[in-house]
């Protein structure tokens, strides 16, 4: 394990949780679940597999200091920083050219910073079997067994089988499908032969910038005239020059769908995106009539209410109350209230769409 | 008319329309349908029938000053102040024999504060009616035809006609009913024979006191006494040392339900006494969409929202969104947020009683 690296993704400015996630607070500086907010997470729930110094994080501009102060921890060098937002693939590059930069021989896990995941211990243990796998020439992916026929994620479809690596087994990954519709969902988690796309990877790094190479020639070109001058004083100027001609592309859709020797290992550890209020509803459970309430300590009155969930980030001393709801979400910030049924919870998405077209950049 | 007094009862504190009024605000400060507050609307719908010097107001030490504010049209001598709020058979007595002392062969109009009416000239009719009939030596009441089974409202039963008056039919009062319950309720709205209680109350001076001589013989002597010290240094104390002795029992209990010559005179005048925030939706009705927004000007975004009540008092800038609601009432204050099924609004009493239980001054 020597050579093995995280790198997490922070550059995300997640709109699903909205009005709580916004533009300056992105979903993984929120604390939902756990008294750390969820980049912490990711960090500490490394310790002890990978060394801080091995731990980088790719963000944009906007977030790098509120990451830095959140993981004090971590070298400041770590944090490799986006000049905007070019999707996933430019950012994964970025990152693993630093990466490579330092250890030509490394082998990097690609990790989110915004999911939740309940069973630390397990999620190291996996991902020492994935860094195994990948040192065998396998770009790895970690796959999440489905609870529910889902639209809202990719799904990895099982292959022959590698065998058993550390306590897990893992497959060739026969194809990958992303978000399919109602139908597809049911049939994929009723046949037992699909996980959900954790969107977490494993490799060499030689592996990742073949593949770049080979399927993304000009991404692989502009990341390897990047990568000369780290170090150098060049290297802003450079970055800044070459940002702006990077295919727009997310990595599954530039490199993973289609690459080379492509692996998953299945695994149970109580994963969560916490992509919806509702899918956050589900992981904090209910009291004994179904409420939650999150979020810094408020007042709290209900009369006959049923599985409804009360988010707050106002100032101490505000009271909410409740009557006669059943299945309702309320979403209380210091300038907007959102009040959905909870099962409407996906479409936040649809008003945060409203907002950018009307460039209400206060909301947002 | 000269001899004609309004008495406008505005001493309440209504907690129905709870988090909006407070002990602080009562429901009578609140501007919900007009751009005045109901208090204000109280005093400006008597004109031109009553003179503002023929206006008095009685209500207590902590609302006299907000009240003044709002009606600086009135002679501040014109407030009479309660030391502390004994119910309305004892608030009506201390303004009547005030209006008594100022003239002894005034006829009075009790009214309320905290009540709309849509057809204010209807209104000053009605009053010039009732002055005649009161004149004719009859305790005459406004009786407002039902419009549903109200279980929260009083009745009042026609008995034998008293022929027109001006341009109304007039009614021996037959009988009053409190509160009744469901069944009751629906018999008495079918039956055609029955008013709603409005509270408001013509009678001449002289005999409202006969009637406290009779029914309530200590409560008059305590008037007697109070009112033989207006315009004499000893009022206030007098009134102090003799406030605690009176009995705590409401005008209606305490003389109009078994006086004599009781008569009644049944008016539509879209009177609403908006006694729950149902009762307020009812009256502002709704958008194409049956939605409506009440209070200062916000953001209000919705989808998939139906017959829902959105109810602000906050700075602006907050931003109000709903998605998937049916029949909600939300009253968004800055304290305190409330979201309640519109069936249910009756029940904010009980969250007001449990606040008043736990001493819970901050938000009452």
């Amino acid at each position: 394990m020597d050579h093995l690296y995280a790198l997490i993704m922070a550059g995300g400015g997640g709109t699903r949780l909205w009005p709580l996630s916004r533009q300056r607070r992105p979903k993984q500086m929120l604390s939902l679940v756990e008294n750390r907010n969820m980049f912490q997470a990711a960090v500490e729930r490394l310790d002890p597999l990978i060394p801080l110094d091995h731990t980088f994080i790719v963000t944009g501009r906007e977030y790098v200091e509120q990451l830095r102060a959140s993981a004090p921890q971590l070298p400041p060098s770590n944090f490799i920083v986006e000049p905007y937002g070019q999707n996933t693939g430019p950012a994964v590059g970025l990152a693993a050219v630093h990466i490579q930069h330092r250890d030509p021989r490394s082998v990097i896990a690609v990790l989110t910073a915004d999911q939740y995941i309940a069973d630390q211990a397990k999620f190291r243990s996996v991902l020492a079997a994935a860094a195994d796998l990948a040192s065998r020439g396998y770009i790895v992916t970690l796959g999440i067994a489905p609870t529910f026929p889902s639209t809202g994620y990719g799904y990895i479809r099982r292959g022959e089988s590698l065998g058993q690596v550390r306590d897990f087994q893992a497959y060739r990954a026969a194809g990958f499908t992303e978000k399919p519709d109602a139908e597809t969902a049911l049939h994929f988690v009723t046949s037992g032969l699909y996980s959900w796309n954790s969107g977490m990877f494993i490799f060499r790094i030689e592996q990742l910038m073949s593949e770049y190479a080979r399927q993304q020639p000009v991404m692989h070109t502009i990341l390897q005239e990047i990568g000369s001058t780290i170090g150098h004083d060049d290297y802003d100027e450079t970055l800044g020059r070459l940002w702006a001609k990077m295919p727009r592309l997310s990595i599954d859709y530039a490199v993973m769908e289609h690459a080379d020797n492509m692996a998953v290992i299945p695994v149970e550890m109580g994963w969560s995106d916490i992509g919806s209020w509702a899918t956050l509803f589900d992981l904090l459970g209910g009291d004994q009539n179904g409420n939650a309430i999150c979020g810094p300590r408020q007042d709290y009155i209900y009369l006959d209410t049923r599985n409804t969930l009360v988010v707050t980030d106002t100032a101490p001393g505000r009271m909410i109350v409740t009557i006669g709801l059943e299945n309702i979400v309320i979403v209380d910030t210091p300038d907007v209230l959102l009040v959905c049924h909870r099962s409407r919870s996906e479409d936040v998405r649809q008003i945060v769409d409203r907002l950018k077209d009307a460039g209400d950049v206060a909301h947002l």
